[in-house]
């Protein structure tokens, strides 16, 4: 007997498979959820064209989601998806022979999307800027908890947990969980601040950027600020670590009104695997050059390398991880355009991120695997605890949230002396990759 | 049939129960091994004064060392040890009753002692004093790394590792045990080091020190330094982690022949338990202070708040552990007068922490005690990786060896979210105690 799939497990389903929309153009107008299924239908590599014609059923967390056959093209060396066809879930207690699948039959997949699931664009546009960045933000934190939690089996869930400013000044909503089966340390947080600029805080922003000289003369300014924070560390060591961070900062003068008179937007997002599986890291890249793409063709190019300048690991002369997108201050045009392109890239995270999970959470993994896993986590959290902006800003804060601030740190880490891949190792192709910055879209 | 010991193992049976011997001053004749024997003869905590005046056999890593048999006095709540006799190790293959031992007869120890087990007093003194910090903390390294090594079953050796700069300006020693049984990371580093101050490296010292602002006037100026870091992270959760840290900094004129126009010694040594034993923490402080009081009865009072102010860990308003000493440019007096004080602290860290070691090592523990160690274990990575002045000059330097600065980073550590210990559990007991400052000499 089949079960019948959790509705929450079908969300999971719905990242896009960004590779294969890249190259097959009339892939996109296909539903989330076919494409995503398209992608995990096997959890694996393929090495030949004919087995794909072959239908098959696809299950996910050992439930049956649909039937599926597609066709693959080799180009070069690699396969490229060019047709895909599938049928949805037998019904419950069914065991119709995949036999009987029709191979070109193709299914309206309208009825896997939840309205719950999509994204909801952003509310009235009258709504000031600093608001519509608060919805956006916790609507994307439902979202991404949501997708995450899907991938869980089902004891362990996010610990959402909302605090308050003691001042009153703000609020903030921290969705971790610890301690999982495929996640050993996932966080979503969301803060909603304001206050007033400290002359330190006032002059670095001076100090790094020529519109805050011209924009804030002297007198006081206060601030309010937006954002989300993720970093989730799953527990396999095939599958990689990732973070975003999206926020709107605005600055008023003090008492002048409510029209800020300087506001920007700032984030990123990258990816950190312990070990490297090119497509995997194309796929990252791809997907959240897509949503650059959409909205200006250099701004993947400038955040991309951005992201690899701010990521290094100054003192072992490697980046963290393989890059992703960065940037901050953007504020060189209209707030509404500057919007939409955050929004289209908050929402990539989850489309470029979460399929990577899903695809090697299940992976067979032994003692050696977990322990370079460590290694590289230690890497990771001598970045954030040295080098990080945020990290550092926040620990130097009197009265800032600690826990919320160093929810980043994986759960466990290792620091081995001398620790050197054996040079063509697997590990070692990992070492190369982050001493040496790539291009993952050509 | 019993095992015979090792002879490795002896010496670690050296190390003096200064808590002992501070009490009962006739203990401070004893040969050294007779005295360690007493304090780990049973591996706990006593009860009643009647079960020490039974002869025991007292083991070490499962062979026979001695027989003992010994006296406790109650003082208020406290036993205090007024006699001991012991009678070394039967024969091999020897199975002589325990009740043959005759109790008040007392073997002399002059076995024990072997004499490249003994401190060497340093060398003549019209070497320059340079010199001879270097060849201290050689000798000290040895007899370190062979103290720790013989509480390690067979297998385990430190890794003795020399490295030269490539600029020929200085090498130096790192030995490291990792993995082992009882040393789950231990590090014990010689570097002798020259070069040239950069101007940053003057503007802090003149900062830091007005008899640097007086000393070194314009110009380029040249330095030495030789120094020993050791940090030792045990396995056991109960059997604390130990850091110490002793170095001579000489300043020259460029060019200007070779006596330094300024020079000092800086160090300390501090323990971070995971459990707090009150009692182990006290032979700690009071070893150190022993050694301190030699010289100076100012010294322990001063350093020992120096080292609580400076092994804060700032965002967690929490010190690193219970502390112990630390001192930085200390040239007050006449540099022989110094040295010696340095001597005798870089020896007495020897016998206020490697006993810890053998007493705690073998206590049974669980996964939660193993979990909490390594929380506090994270904290420790903290305060190196964002307070540790030495660890940030060191990440910051072009050209550092950052394996053997990274050394004293555990080999495994965790983040918790929100880890919050019950009130008035032993974890709750351990945070209490490094919220608060507390006297443990008195």
């Amino acid at each position: 007997m089949l079960p019948r799939l959790p509705s929450a497990n079908l969300r999971a389903l719905r990242p896009l498979n960004a590779r294969a929309a890249a190259v097959v153009p009339a892939l996109r107008q296909l539903p989330a959820a076919h494409r995503a299924a398209v992608q995990f239908s096997s959890h694996r590599e393929y090495s030949s064209e004919s087995e794909h014609k072959q239908p098959k059923w696809i299950t996910f967390n050992n439930a049956v989601v649909c039937a599926i056959a597609f066709v693959l093209t080799k180009q070069g060396t690699e396969y490229v998806l060019e047709k895909c066809f599938s049928k949805k879930a037998p019904p419950e207690g069914s065991s119709a022979a995949l036999s009987k699948l029709a191979v070109p039959e193709t299914i309206p997949h309208a009825d896997y999307e939840s309205e719950e699931s999509k994204p909801r664009y952003y509310t009235a546009t009258q709504e000031p800027m600093h608001k519509r960045m608060e919805e956006f933000v916790l609507d994307l934190q439902n979202r991404l908890v949501t997708a995450l939690e899907s991938l869980e089996p089902a004891q362990t869930k996010f610990v959402r947990d909302r605090w308050e400013r003691e001042d009153g000044k703000g609020y903030g909503i921290s969705c971790v969980l610890q301690g999982g089966e495929v996640f050993e340390k996932a966080g979503v947080n969301v803060s909603v601040i304001e206050g007033t600029l400290t002359p330190g805080q006032l002059k670095s922003m001076r100090d790094r950027n020529p519109q805050a000289r011209k924009a804030l003369s002297s007198g006081e300014y206060d601030f309010r600020v937006a954002g989300i924070s993720v970093v989730v560390h799953p527990r396999n060591p095939f599958a990689p670590t990732a973070h975003k961070n999206f926020r709107r900062f605005e600055v008023y003068r003090k008492g002048a009104g409510s029209e800020p008179v300087m506001a920007w937007f700032g984030g990123g997002a990258d990816l950190t695997p312990a070990y490297l599986f090119e497509d995997d890291v194309r796929h990252f890249h791809r997907t959240l050059k897509i949503a650059c793409d959409a909205h200006d063709p250099s701004y993947y190019p400038r955040f991309k390398e951005w992201c690899d300048t701010y990521f290094t690991i100054v003192h072992r002369n490697e980046t963290r991880g393989v890059g992703g997108i960065f940037f901050d201050d953007l504020e060189d045009r209209a707030p509404e355009e500057l919007f939409r392109f955050v929004y289209d890239a908050g929402n990539a995270f989850i489309k470029a991120y979460v399929p990577l999970i899903a695809k090697r959470m299940r992976t067979p993994y032994s003692q050696r695997e977990r322990e370079w896993q460590l290694v590289r986590r230690g890497h990771y959290a001598e970045f954030n605890l040295v080098y990080d902006r945020g990290t550092k800003f926040g620990l130097m804060t009197p009265g800032a949230r600690i826990e919320s601030i160093l929810m980043s740190l994986p759960l466990t880490a290792r620091w081995e002396y001398m620790n050197q891949p054996e040079p063509g190792s697997a590990e070692d192709s990992l070492l190369q990759c982050v001493r040496k910055s790539r291009n993952w879209v050509e």
